[in-house]
């Protein structure tokens, strides 16, 4: 490899996995930003390979530097470090593991490889002496990573409050902002280009059930695993639940949350009531925000575009500035991030916080008498209940409760008992509220 | 040094200048978190030596450690890693040279040394192949000096906004909040512990030009002094110009601004006018945000709690593992963090923004023309008027103006004219506006 090669005219070779946007973006910035590389890595750092699916397709990067073989890069003694950003599960999961294998660095933006299989890549790199950096992955170039490896390291870390979908973050800014109803703002948000022809893993929650567990597992020293990740999506939103949430004084967002208590970790992504005065509360549109809490430095946020181009592109460049530091000092090795022993992931049920129930009842008396009652008996006390004049023609009344903190297994009996209820026509919705 | 013993038994040595708030509570945490610290640093970080003034007085330390003797610091050959938190310029910037001299790593949370001084003991440090971290001096635990070192270097970083002063964010957010003038929200906020008894450096927005000057010489790679930061305090802020702010949708902080066009740096402290919606306008209390604008990350935000012993520790802890971590890999240097040439410092007469005027005037026909031709002379337009219904005792009445963007030289010398005219008894208010 050429930083085994002496003197100051070393460069580092880079091998680029993946010509998309994100990719194209890199290669215009490791081209055009050459001499702040330099004077910052001790020396150039030069794009030596490319690996595209398509070679005949028209691209602005010379064509001697495409290739269609995956070989090319992994078996090229100049690449030093191997940047993917292909994306999804295979093959990229297979290449990072390949060019760990044949002692090359990986910068790598891929999310769901880091969450599911982060672990095991961090420990094969520590083995073979080299360094997997994946600032990208999470909250497209805003610093998360770095701040939770090394700025924050010092602190106890209690809870993490995180938007970081901002396709969710955007539909949900249309629901409380235009009064749309979820569908309507979800198609806007596709014509828009914020969300994909299938959005399921966005509005679902899983991409931000994948950043969570890169997240919780830096924070907490421990290993979070994506299916740890309790996992409810935006879709039953209702622009009813928008207009009370102001009323309560709330703002309704997609939260991944996490937090640790005794050894424990509660992981969970939902959308949730949050007191409107938060300033997460004002996180609109794509944007996204990690709001962190620590021992020493207590509340402290992190605010930025979450996706795109351009920010993924920072992030990768700067991953790729700290390696060639390293391999031009002839570092070897980096601290590693985890914990030697696994905390408990604590789990639903066992979670304890304030609910918002929106429900239909038959407009009869003594209904609220039932639906305190079937609350009361799991010893869930109500803080507010608003009713509002019922529908003449349907004689149905729309009524909702919010609870003072309570566990969440009480809570889900609670809410059979009030379905079974013959006056309750329908529970219409369910939210947690953070406060 | 104890960093040339090899093998996994070697320890790294502090010597701590200073125990003040601060410095206990750095001694605390490097004693209650060794166990982090360890497993980060890859060895121990054993403080051997604490400096103080007064050595009678009682203190939750070890005896021992304890010395009113700088030598028995600088001259420790045991001690690796020299950790000043003195505060203020003397004596803490000769021993931090004395210490760089003597071949010691430095950690500082100096604000007043590293605006005066930082370039020249970068340098310093560079030649004796040892480090200087300094993220403790801006922010307090808020990682922003790695981030503009570090996460951001790809960028081509164009303008800062920044909240850097928690005692003036207090009395601003105090009046504006509870309608306070500024003598009473300066005494609550001393009453509080927010500002010192001497607030002057503080309220005349010295405090924020040195983190400024901190901050912009990262971020645009020159050398900014705090000399070179334009400078105006919040002490003239009224209870009126709020109300006004209000009105108008704008809040009023007091922003530190940086911005490069051109290879030309502008760096200047005053209250602002931002607007409301702006997520900076939404930072209140003590707390600090620090907003970068990068072509490739886009708006970036930073917040969370700007000073006090605990982030304070923090970000001085996480300095001090990082340099362990280096010691331990035996690595010496670092990557130089400005620019060889100096880029120039735009003066404040050069720099073109939007301006409110609030004004007292004799309620006489014809004084809004006379007002406005001042303005039209110097090519200024007015965006927008308010005036109230005049005192009828006084026959005064109160007018307000904002401006097109124009160059502040122009505004000056309409100023100046704006004064002369007969009916207008007072330029009250002068505050530019950002947005």
């Amino acid at each position: 490899m050429s930083s085994e090669v002496a003197g100051s005219q070393m460069s580092i070779g880079i091998g680029l996995m993946g010509l998309g946007k994100v990719g194209g973006r890199v290669a215009k910035v490791l081209q055009d930003r050459s001499e702040v590389i330099v004077q910052q890595a001790g020396c150039p750092s030069i794009l030596k390979k490319v690996l595209v699916h398509d070679p005949a397709k028209k691209r602005d990067i010379d064509f001697h530097l495409i290739t269609t073989r995956v070989e090319d890069i992994m078996g090229d003694p100049e690449i030093d470090i191997v940047v993917e950003v292909i994306g999804g599960e295979h093959p990229a999961w297979e290449y990072i593991k390949q060019a760990i294998f044949r002692g090359k660095h990986v910068v790598t933006a891929n999310k769901e490889v880091m969450a599911k299989h982060g672990v095991e890549l961090l420990a094969l790199a520590r083995e073979h002496e080299v360094d997997i950096l994946y600032e990208a992955s999470v909250g497209g170039g805003i610093p998360l990573i770095t701040p939770l490896r090394q700025d924050l390291v010092a602190n106890k870390i209690s809870t993490i409050y995180a938007i970081i979908n901002g396709t969710t973050n955007h539909i949900l800014t249309m629901m409380s902002k235009e009064g749309l109803s979820f569908s309507p703002a979800l198609r806007q948000a596709q014509q828009l280009g914020y969300a994909e022809a299938n959005p399921s893993d966005d509005i679902e929650g899983r991409d931000a059930a994948y950043k969570l567990a890169i997240l919780a597992s830096l924070a907490f020293h421990t290993i979070v695993r994506p299916e740890d990740v309790y996992c409810e999506g935006i879709a039953f939103l209702d622009e009813h639940d928008f207009r009370y949430a102001k009323e309560l004084g709330y703002a309704i967002k997609l939260l991944a949350i996490a937090k640790e208590r005794n050894d424990s970790v509660e992981v969970r992504v939902h959308p949730v009531f949050i007191p409107a005065e938060f300033l997460l509360a004002k996180v609109d549109g794509v944007y996204n925000a990690v709001q962190v809490e620590g021992d020493l430095v207590g509340k402290m946020l992190f605010y930025g575009e979450g996706a795109g181009a351009l920010p993924t592109s920072s992030a990768i460049v700067a991953d790729i500035i700290s390696l060639a530091q390293k391999i031009n000092l002839k570092v070897k090795g980096s601290p590693w991030p985890l914990s030697s022993y696994c905390k408990t992931i604590t789990p639903i049920s066992e979670i304890e916080t304030r609910y918002y129930i929106r429900m239909s009842i038959a407009d009869h008396p003594g209904v609220l008498a039932q639906i305190a009652k079937a609350l009361g008996d799991h010893l869930i006390s109500i803080a507010s209940v608003i009713q509002k004049e019922s529908e003449v023609s349907t004689q149905t009344a729309e009524i909702v409760i919010m609870t003072y903190p309570a566990k969440e297994k009480a809570m889900q009996q609670a809410l059979k008992e009030m379905e079974k209820i013959a006056v309750v026509k329908e529970i219409a919705s369910f939210i947690r509220v953070e406060a």
